[in-house]
């Protein structure tokens, strides 16, 4: 096994084979011939299926539960409560960041729509039928929905006492803290805003507001419980993240991990909803209970009450000199984490170290509170609260530079960090292609070209803004490469392909190494119990961390290999290369590797088995503490170029065009990578345009893709490309890495900027719906200084 | 990956914690409370079940095939032929050692109850139906049954031509031979035996015959295919070779290896019956054919139809001193193969070289020929041809004793085969515990003590015999152990646990290396995409070949555990240790596995993967070679002792006691090595007491276990025990060797020759019913000297 935790530059110095090339990915004819394996077609022998009976309000004590009416109905298995999970699991509460959050309600319930019974059966119909027989009385208690007023709260509070998980270090101190609603307070400040601010020659202030929204994934949540034995539980998932579901689900039940197997499929999209625990806790229960595999589905409209993307505010204040330089930045954002944490401390803190922006900005002041409200639990979403506050400091960086009548593209370029400076966290930029993705946009856009402003109804304008991400640090992927007797080849990969084709770029990757075609490596799905540990498919980390993983692991069965063949070709290993399904001597004789591997088991036998683990050295930044060095294995930044024509009697927007450009390192697959920038794009459009929870008292009152709007076809941009700026990730793969996020950053200010280029009205709170523009004109009509600041 | 090819003694110099300890089996638990996952239970969804229409004649050719009132009846699915197998695969002929086997019939029928069709239903028993409504017309042809006659045939051939699969090169010549149904002639000469025979003052000859017998394991042959789109499929299938079955499958598709996934469970018993390609090349291409899964699980009933253990004929003739040496031994085997090879030539050469016994005779003429008749295909079975030697040279061998009236054991004592002494194929004997078997068994026996011969109608006697065993070489066995984040532990291992405890030997094995206990390691079944290559679980080959795989992983995986655990102690690896869970210090200091990989890898997470590939440089004796020097990794020795009452009015036998002693090396888990050596001796006692297939005009009579009795709770002895025999193979882990056949060895003469020490009758062929031995009384008051020599 390899293992290397230090990256160095890996690049090779000889031109690559497989990298940069747009093969087709290796599922797609499975998936456009419906053969594509999801646990959403799974059925098992005696299976139960499982409904959820749910908390009807949003802050209550359970004073009564009355299944009777339930577990009498003909057909119905069983009743499961939450007394019969505390008789199975002492503690039955679970989450990645704190241990909040319970398998099924105990005492109370903290949102509308919170598991609180399951009704099971073999027809889903009659468990649904008996879950809606269920009764339960609730005392109502007070509730708190704002994430600003709910931080501030001083009697109202979600949980008596907070409960970190103890995986993080940082969150230890918050231990048994008791009323309040902050689950987390991040804070970071580098030189002296204040001190800034007076050096300023302008001050900016301004709030931005981001609702919350949901995942919207093809495929359902669902998971199955399969139970082996009463000691050992197989869970089949359509998760993100089959490693920490493992080690969370044998934390409950106090087992070794060993217990627990984990296994995925293709997944129809995840972007973050997948993530840690969901049904996963509770199907394994129900299965040990019942001692019968169980399966749970969402439906669409359960999704609404199952993870959320946090809403948020962002208070957004700079201090700017004469001649355009940013000098002081104060940021203030409140994540609505709603009634379990989830991973949103996470998202609060690693989006919190960078809310100033891509900026080279000499005195920073940030605050981050993560909040527990009275409504839907907040989790990861692409971009992992990046595009919350991308929205606030993009629409804050076009005011100022427009204020300032400066071109707001060079008033970026101007003012950008670049490689060799230091971030807020004092981490010195690398490697991050911060200027070409501007000059990119920049000639993409043909930003100086002469533009049609329209007149009349129609208003048309233009808008740019950026955005960076760090990557989740540290994390750990390892993989195995397993050479067969006849020299096909797989990769065991506990990256969990949902679409975005890491199957591709890993076989891309492995073959790369060992002279293949990528087409003829297998990729071997997610099962804990056989593909090694990887931290999670999240957060744009998979190329570049298992795709070193599988580099590594493809390296050590390369060595096997030369070893075998060497002796077979009375060559040494060292000058051998492999090339065309073959490993050639220099002086041109070859073998296939099928041929090797034969004359190194005297027949079509054996394996050659490669393994690798890679863990990036970086840290996490720790609570109030800015100084770190080494904050992110590598930085992320996507622009997003918008133009847009601007209905002035209705309000509604159209966009017409949308350029994406994206520093991701190498590009491994540029078909793969330019359509994951462009799904990226209108994924944000979506939320930029249209899509908002709306509530009622904590109830969701738009819980169906009727009422709550993504995009269609049509809403789609009849000119939307996307570009991956020249960059070079030398401690990535070939020099690759994450593109799963940088097309969602900086969409929706550059729409919005567009539309103030268009209409000189700005608009503070997603989504720009077409209701919420024209209110914005007519405001403007009757108060135009106040929209024009 | 560790490999070593060249084994060296790898005993440790400290005393070892896991082995020879009797731990209760891993799967202990499951098994009794129903929980054991074994392939029958498999259902999948839209799962066709399939039933098989057999040929009713010996030798045809296929006139019509009427399939029509079987496709029309309703809820049948499909009906296939050899005609649509041909459309998928042009020439679809397996075998392990001849390409003779069709798929389905094409043409022709070779036997009584060969697959010539399958109707398919989601209903099991609508499709056994519709089998039932399938008709077919055949010209039939004469056939041939007996295996000496079918090999001197002239005019009657089962096969137009020979087609050796080519994996063998001692097979290559073979390449089509035609007009003979002799599939392999092996012959072996050691010196000269027709000189030893002049040399001789006593010339011994005899004849002695076994029947064709069916291993009748509890878990009958299943398999399920499932489609996984055009160009891949997953077989499920309760196999011994797993990896076989990849191989083979996908040399008949013309699919590289990793578009064939096979996976099993536990077993319910294989004894050889479950290996090679049984119904799996059929379920394959059924599912590919109508894809969708299907299933096929045959009855009772077909399994006589489907592999049998070799009925053979053996002539054994002996040139022996006054002075009681042994100088010269000519035999001669014809294997009754059935229709198709399977492995039957294997059998016939692997069981070939060892027909003189393991004596130190100083000139041998072995001739053994695979045979083809008419009859249903026999395979491997327990032993591997070996008991069906042992019966001829331990009768002979008893009968020379007694004849020179000299005690038999000591008779044997004084031939015996001793480390440092070549066997017939110039192999040197290497620790392998003859002598020390010997003195065992006749301390055991407490053989010199004097003895009731009884009187009347009830005579009693005793009797010993001794047989040994080649394992089968050169094999690959490759295992993965991987340590997960929170210590627990996995070995990956192609090895199939059928019952003899495989899973509880591996974990030992790592626990050992590893210092943990062996209960809290799991094994990860075999999945060919997952778990490496293993040859096959047959011949006594598991302990030592995949057991030194799964020491030189755990050593791989304990290096790295070591360097991680050196790095959190400040500690050089190689002074660490491994023990009670934990990584230990010279200085005392320690951490758990868990606590080491946390220091490691910073949290909970990450895997140390060892990898270990083993494989013996031995070669297999080509064709006509006798001279190679290293024929085997290790030899098996076993010997039996029996008392026995016999009933002389009605020739009814009683086994009041069985006593086993065998050379296993290091006894891994004394209980279990126990529990197979009886085990395998009360399945041998059945087959020399009642089993065997009848036939009439080549149709199983007694196709039934009403009709074919294997035994029950009363027919096991009273006293029944077995011993492991004081031995060491050196280059085994921790010295072990295989146990999974021994005790079959002996048990048929050692009874015989326990009714001849009570009776004075001598009895030639099996089994020893009380018919049998009834006549072979009255025969003996008729006709006293002929039974007497």
């Amino acid at each position: 096994m390899s293992t290397r935790v230090d990256p160095q530059p890996i690049t090779e110095d000889r031109p690559t084979v497989q990298i940069g090339r747009s093969i087709p990915r290796l599922e797609s004819l499975e998936k456009v011939t419906g053969e594509t394996e999801y646990i959403h077609h799974l059925r098992l022998p005696h299976m139960l299926y499982g409904k959820i009976f749910r908390s009807s309000v949003a802050h209550g004590r359970i004073l009564k539960l009355d299944t009777r009416a339930a577990r009498e109905l003909p057909g119905v298995a069983a009743v499961i409560t939450g007394a019969d999970v505390c008789a199975l699991i002492p503690e039955p509460y679970y989450g990645p960041a704190f241990h909040d959050q319970p398998v099924l309600a105990i005492d109370k319930v903290r949102y509308v729509g919170e598991p609180v019974a399951v009704a099971l059966s073999e027809d889903p119909h009659l468990a649904e039928h008996a879950a809606n027989l269920i009764e339960a009385e609730y005392e109502e208690l007070p509730a708190v929905f704002d994430e600003v007023e709910a931080a501030a709260a001083t009697d109202t509070f979600v949980h008596d006492a907070l409960k970190p998980a103890g995986t993080f270090p940082d969150l230890k101190h918050l231990q048994g803290r008791t009323k309040t609603n902050v689950a987390l307070d991040f804070s970071l400040r580098h030189n002296d805003a204040e001190r800034g601010f007076e050096q300023a020659d302008y001050i900016f202030e301004h709030v931005f507001r981001t609702p919350a929204a949901i995942h919207a994934a093809m495929e359902p949540i669902v998971a199955v419980g399969e139970p082996r034995g009463s000691s050992a539980v197989t869970i089949h998932t359509s998760s993100q993240s089959p490693s920490f579901v493992r080690t969370e689900v044998a934390r409950l039940l106090g087992w070794p991990e060993n217990h627990v197997r984990v296994r995925t499929a293709f997944l129809g999209g995840g972007f973050g909803a997948k993530l840690y625990i969901k049904l996963e806790a509770l199907v394994a229960v129900l299965a040990l209970l019942v001692k019968r595999p169980v399966k749970i589905a969402l439906t669409m409209e359960e999704q609404f009450y199952t993870i959320t993307k946090h809403a948020t505010t962002v208070r957004m204040k700079s201090g700017v000199t004469k001649a355009g330089k940013v000098v002081a930045r104060r940021c203030e954002a409140w994540w609505n984490g709603g009634a379990y944490a989830d991973i949103g401390p996470r998202v609060t803190q690693k989006s919190g170290f960078t809310a100033a922006g891509p900026y080279d900005i000499e005195n920073v002041s940030l605050d981050s509170y993560a909040v527990y409200t009275n409504l839907p639990p907040a989790g990861a979403f692409r971009g992992f609260g990046i595009p919350q506050l991308v929205w606030a400091y993009e629409s804050h960086t076009d005011i100022i530079a427009r204020e300032l009548e400066l071109d707001p593209l060079e008033f970026r370029r101007a003012n950008i960090l670049r490689n060799g400076r230091p971030q807020a966290t004092g981490t010195i930029m690398r490697d991050t292609a911060t200027v070409e993705v501007l000059d990119t946009l920049e000639r993409a856009m043909d930003w100086k070209a002469p533009r049609d402003p329209g007149d009349g109804n129609v208003r048309r304008g233009r808008g740019v803004a950026i955005g960076f991400k760090a990557c989740i640090a540290p994390t750990t992927s390892v993989a195995i490469v397993n050479i067969y007797g006849d020299g096909s080849c797989a990769v065991y990969c506990g990256t969990v392909d949902m679409g975005q084709g890491s199957d591709t770029a890993m076989a891309q990757i492995a073959a790369e190494v060992l002279g293949l075609d990528p087409r003829a490596i297998s990729v071997i799905h997610p099962d804990t119990d056989v593909t090694p540990y990887d931290m999670a498919t999240l957060g744009s980390r998979s190329t570049f961390h298992m795709g070193n993983a599988v580099r590594l692991a493809a390296l050590d069965a390369r060595e096997k290999l030369f070893i075998m063949a060497g002796k077979a070709l009375g060559c040494d290993p060292g000058l051998l290369s492999a090339a065309g399904g073959c490993v050639r001597a220099p002086d041109g004789r070859q073998l296939s590797v099928g041929e090797v591997i034969k004359s190194g088991f005297l027949m079509q036998a054996g394996n050659l088995i490669g393994s690798g683990s890679f863990r990036p050295t970086y840290t996490s930044p720790s609570h109030g503490d800015g100084q770190s060095s080494d904050i992110t294995p590598f930085w992320m930044v996507g622009a997003v170029g918008a133009d847009v024509e601007v209905d002035m009697e209705t309000g509604h927007v159209r966009v017409t065009r949308l350029v994406s450009v994206a520093d991701v390192g190498t590009v491994i697959n540029p078909a793969i990578v330019t359509r994951q920038l462009n799904g990226g794009a209108v994924m944000q459009l979506g939320l930029t345009m249209s899509e908002a929870l709306r509530f009622d008292h904590g109830q969701v009152t738009n819980a169906s893709l009727a009422d709550y709007k993504i995009p269609g076809i049509l809403d789609v941009p009849a000119e939307i490309f996307a570009e991956a700026a020249p960059g070079c990730q030398h401690s990535g793969p070939f020099g690759a890495k994450g593109a799963g996020e940088t097309g969602t950053f900086a969409v929706s200010p550059a729409i919005a900027n567009a539309i103030h280029d268009a209409t000189g009205v700005r608009i503070y709170d997603l989504p720009l719906t077409p209701e919420v523009v024209y209110r914005a004109l007519r405001a403007a009509q009757h108060n135009p200084l106040e929209n024009e600041l």
